[in-house]
């Protein structure tokens, strides 16, 4: 009996190991494949050069939606398509203004931007005192009589002792969203919210902010740290000062944009998806480097060093540039429901949407069938610096997948500078580095052939 | 009998609980604290601002020196102290000139930087025929009468499918370090080296050039990895195109400068000193800000989080900024030495000298039961983002302490970007992240505190 095991041990170990050698020499092709080719990089640099400020509905998006249909179909894709989707659209308008009123003729000009879909001011803007406040909990609690014509300003920083910078985003975000919506319900007439960003610099970033229907909407900027500081230790100085704010977005009507998609057929089970993608839109104030430029080409380049290998895929391999992911999420939406009316079954859904820093491993949202067989190829993914296998969300764009049993999975990577950026006109192509971004690339492609050999198992 | 051993399991399980948690607890202190003050980051800016060109032997080293001795005094160290070096000392003169002549009055300019301790060329410069070559073991292969009256061109560049970048540079370095030698040999004239950098741009990076004793030594000069490809296309079209080169560097006496070093005296064990560094010294290039004044301000950061914490050390906590790591490692050499003369005993010796970026691990020369030892610490180190605990060199400065037994260590950090800047102009302190800084600051002082606490127990 003892050498019935032995011998079985003896196979399984054989064949394991013979099975561990093909998969570790085929990955190592990819990585020697992506860390010497750079069209990935150029391609993200031309995306964000040539189509800044891709926010849906917008001409830049449109354009850029066009520019990567005909740069996909130039690729040896089987299939390139576009799937419609109707998207909100908001146009910025003129640089906004904002200064303290500090005594006599005395003006502290302030670096604040419009938040994504805010309300306008009036056209000549308004001027009020202001009430400081640290969250939407403190200010439920406020008498609606303090808050009465103010700007609320909601300056809790993002908390510095997180170690992943999204944890500490996380922690203060919920002002930006939902702090328009408190506010409003107390009779604030703006607010202007505190950058949502661990870097002290001048440079105020954008975001979200949601209205409750029906309700009473007020205008909603972001100011940068910096001069949240400035403010808020004015206001300590001068509690009476009034705050000037000014702009002067709208809202237009909605229009129809689109998912880009591009597909390689799967060689024995083509009904079968393994998705990749990140979201082709971005915000108006910037190139949309890291969020999410960088992300789209990643995709684009795990599939091409896939196929350049030589590699025939059992399912059908899909990249997906999603459109609207910072607004209504409506492209992500919109191919969840097209997937479920056509019964579209995915093997995996795969988002790369955290920047392109050193990829430092995978989050997942998936049976434990799947963890478990994630967790039998991470030594294979630890010689490149992939060490962080956790489960958690996968993206938000495939997120509305979750609800077909899709196994969900984020690209994880050193998350340090991603806030410093994100929303920000300092988002530019020039903040990717060109083997980060590869790396990033290469560990999807990796992954990606794991889970097409392997089905999971 | 197996209740014994059940019950023996509770105890050392419990046991080993409750330091765990006393250990994380204080560790995640030692990362709060450091997220949380900007001391270390904005230190290294001042370094890197006012003492750029820190070049062993020149005035700015010695600045350096007298500035971070008082820095030391303010802190609150035990003591703080001078240990006198003597160093070797270059200057490299006016900018260097190079360009090739192509054709009747074309000149294609080309952007050179001598190697540290080169030879001048004539005052003039000197204009040559060039000869490429992809190896030292190329070139010996060659008759001399190809090589006489020659610039050897070493145009091999460091492979870029290496995930580490170390490893990268180790594999094209001795192009730079012993080429000259080699080419001096066959009598060649100077020896023109590519960049040693991943990074595809303009800037040349220089380095020490070695000669070998009583020989003949030729001038070496760098050249950036853009002009080299350059140089090498212009070669294919003009073999016969001449390189004119021109630098005017020159040796200068050797003179005195110092380690500067401050320690936190240990409470039962004061004689055994844990050692952790970086070098004070960089390239006169540049600000040398990765390389290494970020080094210097992690170590003496990781001791300052420590007493600020209360940490009543075992054994003397020292810092030691080293002098001279670039040229002759005479300040490594000489504390060896000087700690060897007076019995100084060393339960390890850690270094920070690969740039301030993401910690990621650390690398270990020390024997088996430190080694066992830190593997029973990993899991302390993952949740903030240290993984990759290794074998390998501890860092140049601390690596004559070898000889005396002690445990050497390096701190790892994310590679990606370090020879973008490393012996560069461009290695200046807006380079660094302050957070990547501080996770590396922090990751040094938890270590400091085991191996106080536990002494590779």
């Amino acid at each position: 009996m003892k050498r019935v095991i032995f011998l079985s041990l003896l196979v399984f170990l054989s064949t394991k190991a013979f099975v561990q050698v093909n998969d570790s020499t085929f990955i190592r092709a990819i990585y020697d494949s992506a860390l010497t080719n750079n069209f990935a990089f150029s391609q993200m640099k031309i995306l964000c050069e040539q189509f800044p400020g891709r926010l849906c509905g917008s001409k830049a998006a449109d354009d850029a939606v066009t520019y990567m249909f005909q740069l996909l179909k130039k690729l040896p894709f089987d299939s390139v398509f576009l799937m419609p989707v109707k998207v909100p659209a908001w146009e910025r308008g003129e640089k906004e203004k904002a200064f303290l009123s500090v005594g006599k003729n005395r003006k502290i000009p302030l670096n604040v931007c419009a938040l994504g879909f805010s309300e306008p001011t009036p056209v000549k803007g308004l001027t009020a005192n202001v009430l400081e406040v640290q969250s939407i909990e403190a200010l439920k609690k406020m008498p609606d009589s303090l808050v009465r014509g103010k700007i609320v300003f909601f300056n809790r920083p993002a908390d510095p002792m997180n170690i992943s910078t999204f944890q500490a985003y996380g922690g203060a975000a919920d002002q930006r969203v939902r702090g328009a919506m408190a506010a409003a319900e107390k009779g604030a007439v703006a607010v202007l919210v505190r950058s949502i960003t661990l870097a002290n610099d001048d440079i105020p970033h954008t975001g979200i902010v949601r209205y409750e229907n029906g309700k009473r909407r007020i205008p909603a900027l972001a100011i940068a740290t910096q001069h949240a500081d400035l403010l808020s230790k004015s206001l300590k100085n001068t509690p009476e000062a009034r705050l000037y704010l000014q702009n002067s977005c709208r809202y237009l009507p909605e229009k129809m944009s689109a998912n880009v998609i591009a597909e390689i057929r799967g060689s024995k089970e083509p009904e079968t998806i393994i998705l990749v993608g990140g979201h082709l839109d971005c915000w108006d104030n910037g190139q949309g480097a890291h969020d999410d430029a960088a992300g789209c080409l990643q995709s684009i380049e795990a599939l091409r060093l896939l196929k350049a290998l030589g590699y025939k895929p059992i399912h059908t391999l899909r990249v997906v540039l999603f459109m609207d992911e910072e607004v209504a999420q409506s492209g992500g939406k919109e191919y969840a429901a097209v997937s479920a009316n056509n019964s579209v079954k995915h093997l995996a859904a795969i988002e790369s949407d955290r920047g392109a820093f050193t990829a430092t491993g995978f989050s997942m949202d998936a049976p434990d069938s799947c963890w478990k067989a994630i967790t039998k190829w991470k030594d294979l993914f630890v010689p490149y610096g992939l060490y962080d296998f956790r489960r958690g969300g996968g993206g938000v764009d495939i997120s509305y997948l979750k609800a077909y049993s899709t196994s969900l999975l984020a690209l994880i990577t050193d998350s340090q500078r991603y806030f410093d950026f994100q929303h920000a006109s300092t988002d530019s192509w020039d903040k990717v580095h060109p083997r980060e971004m590869q790396l990033g690339s290469a560990a999807l492609a990796a992954l990606i052939y794991l889970i097409d050999k392997y089905q999971w198992r």
